[in-house]
């Protein structure tokens, strides 16, 4: 009988052991719009578990198991007037055995207004933070990581930078004129290779311990804050990589795509990449669902946002990192990947809790219809809730026609024609503009390497009725010419972000003079930028090229703005009669750049080729 | 005192000497919406004079005299119930002499919604007449025009085909499948050169003798009617040829765009050709006046359509066409010239009358953000009350795809990405499709003479949900290769259309295998298209080409159409499970060129590269 009872007691353990591994999200806040709350709870066992909450204002309105005895989704009701503080969430197991999480309920520190998203009046610099500067050598290497090297030779390596390294210059990022920072993500990827780029997550709560810790990205948020720099974050919600927690023990039979497959160990589709299924009235079921089923690539398991609990994790998530952070924006990736009634809904709830806030999705595509499709404020029968998207039409535009002689429709004249579709955009204002990414190719080889017409696409895109874009390292006319299009190429080093740098573009020792010279001429314009009500909210006119020559011009009252890109080589003298309509008639007006004043006269001397920057307000 | 008197008389016949010279429209009827009829008398100082009419039911409402003299418009109300018959419109100058004409209304022979527009049940047969065939030999030459010699050695001279060779072969047309036919313009260019295309326009009210005579338009209009062939009238609202007989005697100051300069003698501007600024927010004032006052070319006065009574006198105009031919509709050229508000006006005023009727508007761009501004339906600030617009954007990619090998959003991907831009059109069944036109490259010499392609471009635009527009001569391979996109060689002589043809493509005397290839091909596809409710009404689902073959079906219950273009060299075996939501397992379907029939099951053999067209309808 003593050994019956031992054996069933021991039975009896073995099957309600428990314990929590993870409650998800870590904590929450009292004062939100949204009064449901969906908590994750992991743990061996865990579903059987009764969970209780003794919590005013608190009350558990479903406990709903998953398919894995390990997880149980707790649906909580917090009432309007609940006070913050921390609660015991007890886990009763069936044995009677109860584990205990202690929840903290915090106080929201600001209004929800006043989360200010991005807007036109920032210009954004984009970082690749392992590649921008190592500012802690301490947390290079992370033996309990899977990829446990660092190879400063090897660009799909990791090199070392972190979020120490990026508050250690936040100056430098303050002083050349922008006002916001998208860094790509510095959540975990604790992936085999290749962690490096941070889009293949394996935890959607915790920092990669080789940019630095959930403290240090805190410290960072806030001291960008402190200087009127924006943070973005960059946020995934289509795909994770493959060594994602969750991937040993699957909640659900459809948590993932091509679960099934996946778990049989089959080969699992890829996404046919055929984005414009998302629109397209003819468009196969079979191509729509390759679309948004499909794998990204083998490495990164494909999130169903179908499924209830996954759409809410991933929801509440971007809000945990809002309220964590005080964001001022989310950046999110492969945007019509995932299934596209979901990301509505993601984009709404955020809006909903933040109504300032700003998301841009990235939609990678040159064609205006659908630029113009997935931001919000058309009527076409899908309600995006997304103020920006991005604007590689009028970025590949840019290119071509710099990169191409002039003629009929070519050249400067593309610059035209592709503005000229801001027609058909609800907000063209709240469109990201950008020379390139951290998928593209290097503006500078894209422009192959012709400093002129760089300068030409830069001052343009940073005077449009847009959001510019700047990646890290434009500003010295970083390249990936030996390799075009090489994404490790792409994110090479920052001079200066190593300590055994010999260039350091942050101090400009050691920087050539044609990088001097863009440092100076970006730091000019964005500066100017910052500050400019007519780039922010001037009236846009601009003139069909002639001869070789774009003028485009942003006018307020009391500031105007004459941008001039000039083709010709030898010197040009522009008679100014064609342009009488901007009113600028014996005005004033100085070259940014040069700080040279002219009068808007008869006729306007262009030297040389390049981008003329002039404007009526100067001192 | 008999002397004086004398001189008196004189003088006051000098001074009032008038005769009616022209009165238009030379008529009208009774029964339209607009009860507004606007007369505009031309004949020396008629503009002192002053009309009298008495006729039960129309009134005289206003006299309007112009600049010059010899003008004189008289707005006429028609009430509801006047009967049709002549009237005497009666001119007394000052001195009391009076003039007189008869003016007719008559009695319209079918009512409004009788006028059927061509539409996506339809396709349209473009014809160059003086190159299509010369029926009648008589009137190849008229002496009293300036343009006095044929001359069939040159491209851009007169070759002597007319009215009556398009009479006399509206049995090839009509077998051929086509079930429209839109010639370029018959009315008279009496033009010192150049005049054969017919764009130059120097009489709105008169068919140009070396074409035939009004009756012999009349005939052209009933023969092809009676076989179920519909008119398409090309019509030129924005600019008239330089001999146009308003240029001696122009009857405000403003009746032409710069018409100051003109008068003076001095370098009048070119359109600068930048449509965009139609649409563009940002648009210069001064480019917008460019684009819609410059004139087109040197012989090509610029009508200006904000003088008011240059609208009427336009909108009467194609009314009258309309009426007089009886006409299936009207094909306007370079739409986005004049301006906008005009053609709205101008559109809006003939829809209003003939509320089945339509319209197609040449808009020749590659942006699908203008096909979609300019048709109706689109909710974007500008009711443009147009129906068709023009697929230039498709044709392009068409041509692009088919010409490229396959790649990454490269070949056949661009037939299927750009036809998913459709999701943004009113409706995308309206829009005219076209392989080339008249100003375009031979799209046998745009797809570098190569047969399967041009037969994969020739069936897609037939299967799509378009309104296809084939160009004469495309049947049987017509290139310009030997000097590609030039004009005169486009528009080259259809052989069997003049006496001394030794090959006959009417006929198929004398045509080559690849020929007689191509004319049944498209007989076959024109002839079943005629017919197939899924092509005028079938849902339409496509599949991402993989492989190098791109599937698209056109699908009713009872009819399945399937067409496939396949770049594939060697025989491919298409796996059709992919396929599999088109519900075709196990159907028989007809290859509609081989007539062979094949059970739809698990894999498909495509022989060789081309297009296979299959359908569930067949005997």
């Amino acid at each position: 009988m003593k050994q019956i009872l031992f054996c069933v007691l021991l039975m009896s353990v073995i099957n309600s052991y428990s314990q929590i591994d993870r409650v998800e999200p870590p904590n929450w806040w009292v004062g939100f719009e949204e009064s449901n709350l969906q908590l994750l709870v992991y743990g061996e066992n865990i579903g059987k578990a009764t969970p209780v909450i003794n919590y005013d204002g608190v009350t558990i309105e479903k406990v709903n198991q998953a398919k894995s005895p390990n997880y149980l989704f707790i649906d909580l009701n917090i009432s309007e007037n609940t006070e913050p503080g921390t609660f015991d969430l007890i886990l009763e197991m069936p044995d009677g055995k109860k584990e205990t999480y202690d929840y903290e309920l915090k106080q929201r520190t600001r209004p929800a207004e006043d989360y200010i998203g991005f807007n036109n009046t920032d210009a954004v610099y984009l970082i690749t933070p392992d590649r921008f500067a190592n500012g802690d050598e301490s947390n290079d290497i992370d033996e309990s990581l899977n990829e446990k090297t660092i190879d400063r030779e090897d660009d799909y390596a990791r090199h070392g930078g972190d979020i120490r390294g990026i508050i250690d210059h936040l100056d430098y990022i303050d002083e050349m004129g922008f006002t916001a920072l998208w860094s790509s993500p510095l959540l975990i990827n604790d992936m085999k290779s290749g962690s490096y780029h941070g889009y293949a997550m394996t935890d959607f709560y915790r920092v990669d311990p080789r940019f630095g810790t959930l403290e240090e990205y805190k410290e960072l948020a806030d001291k960008a804050e402190k200087r009127g720099i924006k943070m973005i974050m960059d946020q995934v919600a289509n795909h994770i990589g493959l060594e994602h927690w969750w991937m040993k023990d699957l909640p659900f039979s459809d948590w993932i795509n091509y679960q099934e497959q996946f778990e049989k160990g089959e080969k699992i589709l890829h996404s046919n990449h055929k984005r414009t299924a998302n629109q397209d009235n003819y468009a196969s079921e079979y191509d729509k669902k390759r679309l948004n089923d499909g794998w990204f690539v083998d490495t990164m398991p494909d999130l169903n946002q179908k499924n209830p609990f996954m759409a809410k994790y991933l929801i509440q998530n971007s809000i945990w990192w809002i309220e964590t952070l005080k964001l001022g924006g989310i950046r999110q990736d492969t945007y019509p990947y995932p299934d596209k009634e979901f990301m509505s809904d993601w984009a709404g709830a955020i809006m909903n809790e933040y109504p300032n806030f700003n998301i841009v999705g990235e939609e990678w595509s040159y064609n205006p219809l659908l630029i113009r499709f997935w931001q919000d404020g058309v009527d076409n029968g899908y309600d995006s809730n997304l103020k920006t998207t991005m604007d590689f039409a009028m970025q590949g535009k840019i290119v071509e026609g710099l990169n191409e002689d002039e003629g009929w429709e070519r050249g400067l004249h593309k610059l035209y024609e592709g503005l000229s579709n801001d027609f058909s955009y609800a907000s063209p204002e709240n469109i990201m503009i950008f020379p390139d990414n951290h998928d593209m190719s290097r503006i500078y080889t894209q422009l192959k390497e012709d400093i002129p017409n760089t300068k030409m696409a830069l001052a343009y895109q940073l005077v449009l009725p847009r959001i510019p874009q700047i990646y890290y390292g434009t500003e010295i006319l970083m390249d990936d010419t030996e390799k075009p299009g090489d994404h490790g190429l792409i994110r090479t080093e920052f001079p200066g972000g190593w300590s055994d740098s010999e260039v350091n573009a942050f101090t400009a020792v050691g920087l050539t003079e044609d990088q001097n010279g863009m440092q100076s001429f970006l730091k000019s314009i964005l500066n100017y930028r910052k500050e400019s009500e007519a780039i922010h909210n001037g009236k846009t006119i601009h003139f069909a090229p002639e001869n070789g020559i774009y003028l485009i011009s942003r006018i307020l009252e009391n500031e105007k703005i004459v941008l001039i890109l000039n083709k010709n080589e030898e010197a040009y003298d522009l008679d100014l009669e064609r342009f009488k309509e901007l009113n600028l008639q014996n005005s004033e007006m100085q070259n940014l750049i040069s700080k040279e004043n002219i009068i808007w006269d008869q006729t306007l001397e262009l030297p040389e080729r390049g981008v003329y920057f002039y404007t009526t307000k100067f001192n």
